[in-house]
């Protein structure tokens, strides 16, 4: 088994949380983002879509998809249980997993890459370069800022973002707001819940990973 | 249990479809989303985020999330499996479902959104109002048409779009390519794979669902 990443990217970083929760190690290829590696022929050949991470399984079989490779282990190992323990909990978890990443990793996503001078033609990852649109920028940071007020409202009533076990939806909340850092929101002091919660997880072991 | 739909609406449909794969009827509540009906206070009750499908189970709890409601049933009813049979399947399809809602699904909701002047204000759906953003309206047709030649080329060797058992990738993928006719986008008749796969889709039972 072998495992594509980027030690500084939020994208594969969602995924060593995750194994690092499963006390899980996996041999590990760095890809190097920064110098345009995942848009190489060699990398190219492991994903058409120029995108970390992957996971390449010892049939060859390649899983080129966070929330897929995560599926992966939490089926070979169950415990302990980050994307739910039942029927009613897996689908809770997965909607609020999805809720997070569709409402803030991908709203930080708009907000970075349409803004940075570094990512000009290059607004989405993937293959294809895409123009940046300065007002997916914006809109981006208002989505962003919008989402710390509602998910400081749903933590007021909950320990963690699915109720009451911590699991792949707080993952990726985390991720996301990390990676919000990057273009300097965070969390305000009128977010007690959110800030509560956030200090709770990056406290875990795990979110070194 | 309860399923909030809209009969007209793509989201939902991706969730009857795969209903109707599995044999499962559902009572169901239609919510008027051109009225606006997701919007007042009734429907925010059952869902914040003023969005379908919902799925409300007997004990209250709520599902608020297309690919959240499907687990649901595949775990309730795993026959036919429409999400993988063993850990790596359902790990690729898994992959394959979010490459396929991500570079098609919600380019064509860019491209349509952006563009539809009865959506003026509500360029995403949600309980927030954005402006259209007309650049990204050319964006998304950009990327429909990307997604086109790509799911053209995957399916040159596979016959479904996980590989050679049809699943919920499918269903996204077919959704999203008929959602795309909304914006006059269609597979081209130098993509045969694609229309060879569309067609064989479209003719099961369930996409009239």
């Amino acid at each position: 088994m072998k495992f594509y990443d980027c030690s500084t990217a939020p994208s594969p970083r969602r995924v060593r949380i995750f194994l690092a929760e499963k006390g899980i190690t996996v041999p590990t290829v760095q890809v190097d983002l920064r110098k345009g590696e995942q848009l190489g022929a060699a990398f190219r050949a492991v994903n058409p879509d120029s995108t970390v991470p992957v996971l390449e399984l010892d049939d060859g079989t390649r899983i080129a998809d966070i929330v897929g490779i995560c599926r992966y282990f939490e089926e070979i190992q169950p415990a302990p249980p980050l994307m739910g323990r039942n029927p009613a909990e897996k689908a809770v978890m997965e909607g609020w997993q999805r809720w997070c990443e569709r409402e803030c990793f991908y709203a930080v996503m708009d907000a970075f890459r349409n803004a940075t001078p570094g990512l000009k033609g290059r607004a989405l990852p993937g293959p294809d370069d895409y123009e940046q649109i300065p007002a997916l920028a914006e809109r981006g940071r208002a989505r962003v800022t919008s989402f710390f007020r509602r998910l400081n409202e749903r933590l007021a009533d909950n320990e963690f973002i699915a109720g009451t076990v911590y699991g792949i939806a707080d993952i990726t909340a985390m991720v996301s707001i990390d990676f919000a850092g990057w273009i300097k929101l965070r969390p305000t002091e009128d977010q007690p819940h959110l800030r509560r919660w956030h200090a709770a997880v990056s406290a875990r072991p795990s979110a070194k990973a």
